[in-house]
């Protein structure tokens, strides 16, 4: 899709210029995502091959190298072999839900099905396949709950 | 090595054109694998330094930002450390194989010395350091079998 | 920073040249770095956003597309939502101590606040979110100790 390949375009540019910040409001505006709230920060310069697959809530983070994976291949596998009736196996797609205040730390990645609640954490380098519980930290691959995000606030707050 | 530079900026001019069907093609044709099979579908814009070293079946899929390591730089720990005769280790490399029909998800990682069966299925993101059976479905990090694309066909043929 | 954004076109063209062997020394005389030891070898087109918490020991090899994340986002979670005196959290960040000798494997990330010991080895694919000692081999996310580098070299040298 032509607006699509213009948006990602415009990711590069705003990547090469240093302006990442401007990147979540671009995203925003594109209106090619089922939705997506105010006051977030978007780092990676690439979105979803389906945005109108993702959700994102309002002040949401999304850092470096996150990839939100929204459907998959494996119907090609059915296609060339005999064996299988390929061809009537449907492209699979799901869709990903992401809450308010989230923050989805750099290289990770979210796969289809996957809410990820309010004020949740996931740690750098995570592979989410389950939904993660609002305030939950998770990490790993597959991803585990390993903290709360309270937890973490009351910490960072009282080390200032 | 000079054909292996000039496939990888015609991977990347595919990339740029959003012609990624054409790719599989032409690393088949480029005859710099020891083995690539028919029909298939590869994405990155990347190939292995030692693609000699890399066999791929037929209708083989591999997603977006997949890496085949096939070599390590392990030896560069001994080379200066007085303690070890480092210039004696023998540079390191393995094969690997990635049978007919199976797909290689996004962002995933093949170790030197693994073998993939044929319709196996390595889920997202995960690290493959050891073989994968036929029709197994395998993820995390280190991967570890979590399914049969047996029955992922069964389930998903049902839901078309 | 003016001069990191200098340092990393360069990164960029030695990456286009080929010249991967020259990284490391750019990086250690660009001082940007806490610390940067005397023969290594570094592949990423990247450096850190804050290479002064950064220290690189003697003969540290850096593979393609590591990342040592020295810093995190998780502030922001807290800043819009009105239940928290998010700009009152301190913006948070971590040393990273990579020893002697020591080898980070491709696709590895390091976070914050780890030191990776002497001749230590952190294979492939890793996330480390804990100290490593000298001479372990430490794989997975999170990353476990696996090996031992000197068990590894006995190998090695006699496969020769």
């Amino acid at each position: 899709m032509l607006k699509r390949k213009i948006v990602i375009l415009k990711l590069y540019a705003l990547t090469i210029l240093g302006k990442n910040s401007k990147k979540a409001d671009l995203l925003r505006k594109s209106g090619l995502f089922a939705e997506y709230g105010r006051g977030g920060y978007w780092h990676p310069a690439w979105i979803p091959s389906y945005p109108e697959l993702i959700h994102i809530g309002n002040n949401v983070s999304v850092a470096a190298d996150v990839r939100l994976y929204e459907h998959d291949l494996v119907r090609r596998m059915w296609i060339c072999d005999p064996g299988y009736k390929g061809s009537e196996v449907p492209y699979y797609t799901g869709e990903i839900y992401v809450g308010d205040n989230s923050i989805i730390g750099a290289r990770s990645i979210i796969l289809y099905n996957v809410s990820i609640g309010k004020n949740a954490l996931v740690a750098a380098g995570s592979v989410v396949t389950k939904n993660v519980p609002d305030y939950a930290i998770v990490g790993g691959n597959p991803a585990k709950v390993i903290g709360d995000t309270r937890k973490l606030y009351n910490k960072r707050i009282s080390n200032k």
